[in-house]
């Protein structure tokens, strides 16, 4: 076990969570040592992101209670458990994220494998290198996927996202045409600035019909649901035959509702996406072109708008404010004082 | 065009639909004659089928109204239109089923593309007969499915229908162990004595658990689900990761309820099957040597028991009787006087 520094403290300072649902709390626990294979990382940045909304509600990855949430930061690397992938690691700063079922980044130092870290650019802010697991990797995956399936065009419900906003951007460099649904009048105008050409209010009467005969015209297969609930049977009785749901996140709190006639009779299908299950499902060589694809765009098409950051005692505060202002930018958990 | 009998009449009796939902009539309407590859079917027996009460309740198939309702049935062909494959029908008796779109069986006569017919071997009923196409070729089609994509065992969940019972009998030939699910305690004997090992009590307190452990044991990753609602949220939270729930019917009337954490986090999935459109994804050579393996086996595995018969201008009342009796047997149409 190689360390950086001579004296790491014995305690430190994570958010905790005792139960699902459960409120945060603030707590001193000892600081992990890395075993074999992992590392220590002094955590710097983390964000708030919709996945960690999830996480906190339940249900969405197993887990066994207390925890520390947080599902991905940046950080440097100050111990080395053994082996060679951890020690080359040391000392550097890396985006970083939990191992399955193990505690996240909401701490002073996360303990995770090696395998999990990845180093970052040097002219990368640990705000933005914080955000570049989850957000930049998912958008990316989206747009392999359109490729693979050969899908002619997307639908987004979360565009007004920080991931929404990559995909206009990387849909556009690509030439697949998007379709951006937000939930505000402003958005519609907001995203079109940004490059967006097809943007839906859902809360529009005409809403389902615009979709119908837009998806149609395109022929957007590929449809993309953060939102899951009623709008999910919406999305699917809008969409050409044989198209494709993929609930990637449940931001209305609400199960999946579908038709099973939009299923039955015009052979469409309902999915799940979990980065973590689609990246394990490619072989290795995949994923090294896949991250360093994601490094290069990462201070452009795959770049996020910080809105706030927050000290990582205030999370409940930096949740509260993520959950009514999404669409506003990324907040972001300043941890320690780098 | 050729005619077995000199004398069609004008005029037939036939049920009709107005509008999706509304009450059956029983009108007068003119016999219609074949066009260039069709054929004339003098109707005599058809069954009601799950999927006929989708199609009367509306948002299963595509049509216009009024229409003729009745999936399938069994008749004499009497009339041929113009083609060698009309011509080789006539006179024969004949499984069929209506165009996409067409008006149905439940008639004196049906017209229909000579394709949508099948000569039925002599010593098949004309009831018999009527039940070849959607329950048999179902069954089948499922058994197909699961060796195709490699599942090692199914969940049924209407399990005391007539397709659940030739589940039952072809999936013990084939050696694919067959979880059945059903609504009331004495179908857990009756099943059982039809051969059935593993039934489940879908109203009892412990079924979700019961599944769970019975479907991890067994690695049953494919779901048939004819029921929706919010047993399709049970099934999928109780199946095993990668599973994959395919929705045939809706008996419960309510749209599929899925909890967005089984897609995401454990790789499930939902999508719907139509016979119509898995045969349409297949080959020509396959089509005819699946539809001769069920006609081999249609006083075997693929036989259905009946209940009782109606002449056809009770269709109101024998669709009455089928929804309360369902797993009793075959609900027949008689129709004629063969």
């Amino acid at each position: 076990m190689k360390s950086r520094k001579n004296q790491l403290p014995e305690q430190m300072t994570a958010i905790r969570q005792h139960e699902p649902g459960g409120a945060l709390k603030i707590e001193k626990i000892a600081v992990p040592h890395p075993g074999p294979g992992e590392v220590l990382v002094e955590m710097e940045a983390s964000p708030v992101n919709p996945s960690d909304l999830a996480l906190l509600a339940g249900g969405y990855l197993e887990r066994s209670y207390p925890f520390t949430p947080g599902l991905e930061g940046s950080g440097i690397v100050v111990e080395a458990g053994s082996g060679l992938f951890p020690r080359l690691r040391l000392g550097k700063r890396v985006a970083c994220s939990p191992d399955q079922g193990g505690d996240g980044t909401w701490a002073d130092y996360m303990k995770t494998s090696a395998m999990k870290t990845a180093p970052l650019p040097k002219h990368i802010s640990p705000e933005q290198g914080s955000m570049m697991l989850v957000n930049p990797m998912t958008a990316m995956a989206f747009i392999q996927l359109a490729r693979e399936e050969k899908h002619r065009a997307m639908v987004n419900n979360a565009a007004a996202s920080s991931l929404g906003k990559m995909l206009i951007r990387l849909t556009k460099s690509q030439g697949i045409p998007l379709i951006n649904i937000v939930r505000r009048e402003e958005q519609v105008d907001a995203l079109k600035k940004l490059g967006a050409v097809h943007v839906l209010n859902s809360t529009s009467e005409t809403f389902a019909a615009e979709l119908k005969q837009l998806a149609e015209e395109l022929d957007a297969t590929l449809i993309l649901d953060a939102v899951t609930g009623s709008q999910s049977s919406i999305l699917l009785d809008a969409a050409p035959r044989g198209s494709k749901l993929i609930a990637y996140a449940r931001l209305s709190g609400d199960p999946i509702l579908a038709n099973p006639g939009a299923l039955i009779k015009e052979e469409k299908e309902i999915v799940g996406f979990q980065l973590g299950n689609w990246l394990h499902s490619k072989g290795v060589l995949f994923k090294l072109r896949f991250i360093n694809s994601v490094k290069r765009q990462l201070d452009g098409e795959l770049s996020s708008t910080i809105s706030r950051t927050y000290p990582l005692e205030s999370a409940e505060e930096a949740i509260a404010q993520y959950r009514e202002h999404m669409s506003d930018g990324k907040i972001i958990l300043k941890i320690g004082s780098y």
